[in-house]
Formats: C-alpha cells, sequence, structure tokens
C-alpha cells in the first residue's frame, strides 16, 4: 500500500499546478501525483500541433518541474475514492492511502447527439497523444476537412491545417459568427474575416444534422440539407467535465454538474479539493456557476488549492473569463463580460471604444491598428469587460484589464491610468487605447 | 486681443492631452493652445529618428487630433502670465485673454556645469526638429561618438547610432552601471551585456571632466585622466523643468524647483493648472517629492487637468513610475521602485524572482526568456515594484503591475491573479512568472 500526505489525481495544467503549490506551502509533505497519461499535452498547445509546432511529442508539459520540486509521480489510473478510509484504488490495484487529496481530473470533448459521429475519420480533440497522432496521420492524406464549431479551438485548429499544404478546411458553427461566446459581434467580424483571407471557409448560422458516409466520413450534411463534403471532420464544440471518480465517492455535485467547490477550493468531504476543469465554477460576475474551462483558470484554482490543503490561506474572488488567440500576426483577447452577455445577465452597461496605431510613431516597427473596447456598469462606472484586438502584447494587455476588473476599477480610475508605453512597444501615451477608450466612456455618460 | 475660455501653453504631450481632455470634458468651451514649435516631435520617439525611423519629419505628433477636437492652435511664444488680469502676453505682442489656463511648458535638457559644453559638436538633445536635423547632419561625418549618460535616452540613442554604417559609439556613465536610477544591478547588467554585445561602448563609472578640443569636440576626458575620442558629443544626463513662465507670474514652485501643483493639478493660482514635465510630481510611494519626467506621466497628469477645469473630477494618487525600453529585440521594463531603491526609501522590502519562456511550448515562434522581479513591502504583503525583460510583450506586462501597484494588490493576490494565456502570446499558465514570482515571494515569509 502506498501513502502520502497529499494526492494529486491528474497531471495536466490544474495537477501540476497544485502540486507545486502544494509543495511551496508545505516543504515537508510527501507529495504523490497519479495520473493516467506517460505523456501529457500542453492542453493550449494542442491546435498548434498540427502546423506550427509539428507534432504532439514538441507540445508536451515536462516532469521536470514535479521532479525538482520533489513531487512523486505515479502512472496508474484511479478507480475509486472512499473518503471514509482515505483511500485511493487504482487499475493496477494498488491502494493509496492519503491524508489530503486534490481532484484534477479535468474535462473531455463533448460529443453531440447527432448521427454519423461514431464513423471513421471523424475525430473530437482528445488531450491524448495517441489520439492526436492518429489525427495527424489522417489529416496527412484528408484534403477537405470540415472542424465542426467555431469557437477558439475550432478556429486555431483551422487556422492551423490552413497552414498545410493543399488542404480545404472549413469551420461549421451554429451561432451566426465564431467565437461568439466570447466576443460581441463586431470582434467576431474582424476575426472572421481575418480568417478568411488566408484562406479558411466558415459556414455559420449551421446546425449540423448529420455525418454522411458508409464507414468513414463523406461529408457534414448541414440544416438547409446541403452536404459540406469532408475527408475527416474534426469535432471542437466544447468539453465535459470528468465527475465520475467524484460522484461515485458521494462527493456533492456542482449545478452545471461539475464537482462542487467552495471558495477555498475544497469540496463537500473536507479532506477533498478539486480545481480545473473538472471543478465547479462561479463568476466573479453575479456569482452564477460559470461553464468557462480553461488551462488559465485551472491553475489559478490550483494555487487556491495548494495553499489551502492545510488551512485556507486563499479564496477564490470566481471565474472573470480571460483569454486570447491569435490568428496570423493579429491577435485578439477578452476579459470578462461581452456586452451582450453583460446586457442577457441584466446589467445596465455603458460602453467605450478607441483604436489607433501600437506604435509612435506609426513609422515604427511592427505597427498594427489595435482596438479597444470597455464594458462598465452604468451606475457604479466599474470595469465588467473588455474585448481587444491588435499585435501580439495583447495578450499581455488584456491582462491589465484583468487586473483591473479583479480590483473593480472605474471608469475614471482608467482614464488616469499610470501606463508606461514606449516607440517600439506600445501605443503612444496620447492614444493609448485602452484608456481613451475609458474616456470615450465617459462621454456617454455626460 | 485673443479670448479663449481655455488656453493651454505647450503643444507636447502634456499640451496636447491635456487640450483633447478639456475638449471631451467641456464640449462648449472655446478652447486654444498656444505653442512656439511649429512641428512638434514626439518626444519619446526622438532616439529613433538616428536609425529606425530616420528623420525628426518622420517622427512629428500630427495636429490632425486637436482639430479634430476643435482646438485652436496658435503658434507664438508666450513671454508673460498675468494671473491678477487673466492674460497671457506673446513675443508676437499679441495679447491672450484666458478663463482657465494650463500651463505644459515641458522640460530642457540639463547641461552640466563642466569645461568644453559650449564647444562645436557637442549636443543635448532637444526636442525641436531643426536641431535634431543639424544633430542627424553632424552625425553623418562623425566616425567616433560619445553619449554622456546611460539613462534610458543614451542607451536608446545609442543603440540607433550603432544600428547606422561605421559609427563607434561610447556611452559614458556616471554610475557604476546604465539605468542604474531605474533598475536593480541584475537587470542593468543583462542591458549592458546586449549593448556590448550589439558593438555599443560602456565607460561606467566614469566621471566627464572636460570636453576636449580646440572650437569643435575631440574627445570626453573622464576621471582617471583618459581621454574618450570622439568626434561628436550627445548629452543626456537628464531634464530641467520650463518655469520661468510660471515663476515670472508669482505661481508658487515646488520643492524640486518645479510649478507647484496640488492633487488636481492646480497651481496656486485658482484658475491656472498645470501638467507634464513642468509641473511638480510626488511619489505614488511616500509621498515625497519626485523628479520622474516621462511622456506617459505627462499625459496621465494632462487627464486630470483637462478634466478638472470647471470643478474637481480627479485626483492625482501620485507618480508609480512605469517605464519600458527596448534593445533590439529585448525589452527591459520597470513599474514603481526597484528593491535598491525601496530599501533606500526605508521600505523593508521582500522580493521574488520568476524566470523562464514566454510561450508554451517552447518551440512556438518568438520563443524568448522572460524574467520578472517582485519587489513587495514585507509587513502588508503589498507591491511596491517590478522589473522584467523578455519580449516586446513585457511593454504591456509591466502595465499589469501599474495596475496592481495603483490598487495594493498584495503578494496572494498576484499569486491568485487571473491571467489570460495563449502558446503563441504568452507564457503558459502553470510557469506564467508574473504570478510565480509572488509566489516565491511568499517563500521568504515563511
Amino acid at each position: 500500500m502506498k501513502k502520502a500526505d497529499v494526492v494529486i489525481i491528474g497531471g495536466s495544467a490544474a495537477g501540476l499546478t497544485a502540486a507545486i503549490t502544494a509543495r511551496r506551502h508545505y516543504p515537508d509533505k510527501k507529495i504523490l501525483l497519479v495520473r493516467k497519461e506517460k505523456l501529457v499535452p500542453i492542453p493550449c498547445g494542442i491546435p498548434y500541433i498540427f502546423g506550427t509546432v509539428g507534432t504532439p511529442e514538441k507540445n508536451l508539459i515536462p516532469d521536470t518541474p514535479l521532479e525538482k520540486n520533489n513531487v512523486e509521480i505515479m502512472l496508474d489510473e484511479v478507480t475509486a475514492i472512499d473518503c471514509g478510509s482515505l483511500s485511493l484504488s487504482t487499475k493496477s490495484n494498488e491502494t493509496i492511502q492519503y491524508g489530503k487529496l486534490i481532484i484534477a481530473t479535468g474535462s473531455h470533448p463533448m460529443m453531440p447527439p447527432i448521427p454519423g459521429f461514431e464513423k471513421e475519420n471523424v475525430f473530437p480533440v482528445y488531450k491524448d497523444v495517441e489520439h492526436l497522432t492518429k489525427m495527424q496521420k489522417v489529416m496527412e492524406n484528408a484534403k477537405k476537412i470540415v472542424v465542426i464549431g467555431g469557437g477558439f479551438i475550432g478556429v486555431e485548429v483551422s487556422d492551423e491545417i490552413n497552414k498545410l499544404e493543399g488542404k480545404d478546411v472549413t469551420i461549421c458553427e451554429l451561432l451566426p459568427h465564431c467565437l461568439q461566446l466570447a466576443f460581441d459581434e463586431e470582434f467576431c467580424e474582424e476575426a472572421e474575416k481575418l480568417l478568411k483571407e488566408r484562406g479558411v471557409n466558415i459556414v455559420s448560422g449551421s446546425k449540423v444534422v448529420s455525418i454522411e458516409g458508409k464507414t468513414k466520413a463523406e461529408g457534414v450534411k448541414i440544416g438547409d440539407g446541403s452536404v459540406l463534403e469532408a475527408d475527416m471532420v474534426i469535432v471542437g464544440i466544447g468539453t465535459v467535465a470528468n465527475i465520475d471518480l467524484a460522484k461515485n465517492a458521494g462527493l456533492r455535485l456542482g449545478p452545471t454538474g461539475s464537482i462542487w467547490v467552495d471558495r477555498t477550493m475544497r469540496t463537500s468531504d473536507e479532506n477533498v479539493f478539486s480545481c480545473g476543469d473538472c471543478a465547479e465554477k462561479f463568476s466573479f460576475f453575479g456569482g452564477k456557476p460559470s461553464k468557462l474551462k480553461l488551462a488559465s483558470i485551472a491553475s489559478s484554482e490550483a494555487r487556491i488549492a495548494g495553499a489551502n490543503l492545510y488551512g485556507v490561506q486563499r479564496e477564490s474572488v470566481g471565474t472573470i473569463g480571460v483569454f486570447s488567440s491569435a490568428i496570423g500576426d493579429h491577435s485578439f483577447a477578452v476579459a470578462g463580460l461581452s456586452e451582450k452577455f453583460a446586457k442577457e445577465q441584466g446589467y445596465d452597461v455603458i460602453t467605450g471604444v478607441a483604436s489607433g496605431p501600437n506604435r509612435h510613431p506609426g513609422s515604427m516597427p511592427g505597427m498594427m491598428p489595435q482596438l479597444v473596447k470597455l464594458i462598465f456598469e452604468k451606475r457604479t462606472k466599474v470595469l465588467i469587460g473588455t474585448q481587444m484586438m491588435g499585435d501580439k502584447a495583447v495578450g499581455e494587455l488584456v491582462n491589465v484589464a484583468s487586473a483591473c476588473i479583479q480590483h473593480k476599477m472605474t471608469i475614471d480610475d482608467i482614464a488616469c491610468f499610470q501606463m508606461g508605453t514606449h516607440p517600439a512597444l506600445t501605443a503612444s501615451p496620447v492614444s493609448y487605447q485602452y484608456v481613451n477608450a475609458a474616456e470615450s466612456a465617459l462621454l456617454k455618460l455626460s
């Protein structure tokens, strides 16, 4: 029988970060991480194996951080948790005794209940090297590829496939626009324009009815009766929390069906914590349940769970939702609520927009237009969301917004924001879009 | 006699931003901006005219923002302010009647009281197109160029000159290291290493004794008696506030000799405001007078001054000091206090450092190492400073720190920070340096 003070189930962003955090905060504890995968793909890097990065083996989370932090790794699959006896059973018939347990079992791709999804050459995007290798092999001989789902994964995978020689790739999206769950329409349209210019086909506002073909996929039939030809179909329509272990152990589930946790990331059992895609989340805005699943959220939650094992040190403020993506040299990013979603949630909003070059003077290398939209709650003037597009630095500029949202900065706070600027790195201090978007919102108040 | 509700003296970052802000907040007022320069250089862009940008004419603040905002421009030099009669006199004998006045007269280069600085081919860096054009002309025929002062301007100018064919450029710095007023030693050393690799010579810890030569500069004599050969000398050792107008008008001056203002940017006269390099500043940290002068600070102050003209809407929280620079593909940035300066100010500090790649996986394009150092006040655990180096996005990442400093975020706030990450844009969520630097500081507390 194995025994450890702290046992973590799962080795992706949440599990790894939880283990390192536990080590930092509890230097004397014996820590064991149990995972079933020999090789763990970097989740956000998966779309890039198809083009830029090349193979799944070049997109792995290394074991060195665990080794350096004296975390034991055990390759096995946990099959049951017994909260009463504080023990786990594994597939290879091991029993593991734990003092504190962190469940970081992640999520798996959602598959729609639509005829034909079981056919050959239809691939959900599993975070699994073997599966991804098989996808890549089939892709080599595929000419027409349809990607079902125009969210971040669908868009990124399509843009990467499009970089390969001789591929004809089409995104098939249910909503009127790609990326619409994250962005307001004007940003979706810009992203779609870029994708199309680069050669990605987009069929939006279209429900998938069935996958056509005998044993292999030959086409995707959509609502209007037409068929998008395909010799490979990739499905990226969302993910489902892996909760079976927790559920079978009698742990409480949350309103979205994920593992219930309180603000300290503790489950309904006092010795068991959970974080990442498998853990229930609540929104920073209004506190409703949130279905967002991101590696960045997972690692933030893991830093809370890992620190709280032997005494509460940190509490979650709820999920803000900060993410970014790139299409060629253009980057798109969002933090918090979109205007549309904020209104649907009942917020009375006021928005401000500013655009301009990301360099000063405009003749500096790397010049690109930058567009920033800020969304405020009208009465309190507190920032609740931002959307932006521009160069690669937008990936960090959006984190400025995240800090401002988390600390409830107001329109005036942001209008007087003390940013650093530089000709070769940022917009000019006079036209700095993030600040001027706040000023432009203010004008609408008066 | 001319008459306007709001008159702004000065047309650089502070004056321009103040004018636009005044227009935004007071749409019905007549606004007049008086400046002596026909063409206004972008102040931070000046180092780049020598290499990347090419000429001073390609580095100008356009008049279009003023025109669009219905701000009248008057090219003239204000020679006197009469606060009693609310009027200005100009060089061309105009009299201007104002309701509210904003003084944004900026600063001029400091010249040391050292023999030989009056010689030909010795150039301070005036923000003046004609002067800069002359510098560029002399530079064409100069082979050996010595830049006195290894602050941001000196470093940036030297790196740009070094890009030109056949130049031998040497920075001569009084302190042991370049950039030492902004950064701790380890960052200065990295910057110096890069500069040297690129071919810039650095002579540090050396006091300039005199400029040698008959009428033209031929060399710079330093403390140890040796002479750095030079057929051109550029001086970038700091700037002095332009306060003569304000002083002669009887306005109060602050402890550093700049124009005294309160938190609303109002001077000792109730109808006169001031902002930018000419205005006295106090530090966000401890409230002591601050000598920092940056275009980004100027524009933040201008957004306060411009909004407050007819009623207080905004107050300055004091100068944080956020700036960035680039050496080749490497960027350096700082917000708030360095460890050294914080200790000198009496803070009991605790620091955290983290380094790692700025991409995930590391094989993504644009991969560079990123280094982040965070400085916290030990008892309160509040962030008071950061220094970082890495890719161009560091120019925005430092603004995340600025937001966190301004809102007094603690080590734990930052350790649980909800950042957005992306393989092509940022470090991984697991190793995100800004967050892990906070975790590393925390370990030192226990």
